[in-house]
């Protein structure tokens, strides 16, 4: 069975809505970030990045969320969750994605794990202080170019849904004002309206 | 016809030797980054992003290096350049290539292109700083975890291999000793030999 690490909140929830939306049978084990769970040596014997998300199937273990989201689309093609027979189409929700792993997720990241990246406390002071302009400038690109409507590829539901739904959903934390970009906040709430974000959203969400 | 949209020795690389590998059809356009290219409002009509790689096509134009290589995997299949077939196996594919574009590429633009994250001259110096061990970092996983050898997904080349070869070749920049990583760098040498490799490099060495 499919085995989904995740930690509540985190970009995990993208492959966590994947797979419900997916019908998957899997189980979710939470592994709490904000508690270090993910340095200890029993996770990273599961994923030696030491990060969320890790999908472990009977095949191996599978991590990042674009690999992860694509593998579930192209596992349970019933779902319609990509345009898996077109390539052109395909790439183009790669592209989204790849967008929101190495961009918008990065920019966002500068807010409080700076010390990826520097070590004087007046750099990531510094970090912290451009993100509303950083993000700010990856969701304006979103909002005017790149989604399309009501869902992210158009007409269809997708993969990029939920990737879009979990990181539109730290604008406030990145000190946003999500109304200032009318169509990924109406996207926002129709995906979180979903049934299959709610059970992901529940047991993310549950104590 | 295909048109590829490089600037010499950029990521963009990965995917001029992914077209080469697969026998593809294609103009490749110099877009110089160094002399500012990219924000010329030409080049924004293509790609707003504003960066390199991008690739126009019949259909429209993607970007971003993963969906790239994905697509030109799946344009040609007879090139053997991913496992199409194997969900997991192209999961995989994608894993790697998705951790170069997000980690390890962004780890390495911290050297010269801090800007993009902080604006205090002391950050970009500390982030300059730091770039050997957040660099060095990632290619320890990919020498002991991630490269199989003798390629990266094992007996198979792919487009991995191109993406692996084009960051690798940065190591020396980045303060790094490629020799520290000695199955990386009997990789990089391995791919450089390769005739469609030659010819990218031709292209783009060119004055």
């Amino acid at each position: 069975m499919l085995k989904l690490f995740y930690s509540p909140g985190a970009c995990s929830l993208a492959s966590h809505i994947a797979l419900e939306e997916a019908g998957a049978t899997y189980e979710a084990v939470r592994t709490d970030t904000a508690a270090g769970d993910q340095r200890r040596p029993e996770y990273l014997a599961i994923n030696p990045k030491g990060r969320v998300p890790a999908l472990v199937t009977e095949r191996g273990v599978l991590t990042e969320t674009p690999a992860i989201l694509a593998f579930v689309a192209q596992s349970f093609p019933a779902a319609g969750l990509a345009p898996l027979e077109d390539p052109f189409a395909f790439a183009e929700v790669q592209a989204f994605n790849s967008y929101l792993c190495a961009t918008v997720h990065v920019a966002h990241a500068h807010r409080h794990r700076g010390y990826r990246w520097a070590d004087d406390p007046a750099a990531l002071a510094d970090m912290t202080r451009k993100v509303p302009e950083t993000v700010g400038a990856c969701f304006r690109l979103i909002e005017d170019e790149l989604l399309r409507g009501p869902w992210v590829m158009g007409e269809a539901y997708s993969i990029c849904d939920g990737y879009l739904f979990t990181i539109a959903d730290w604008l406030e934390l990145d000190g946003l004002d999500p109304r200032s970009f009318p169509k990924v906040f109406a996207h926002r709430e129709r995906v979180r309206a979903r049934p299959a974000v709610r059970r992901a959203l529940a047991v993310e969400n549950a104590a």
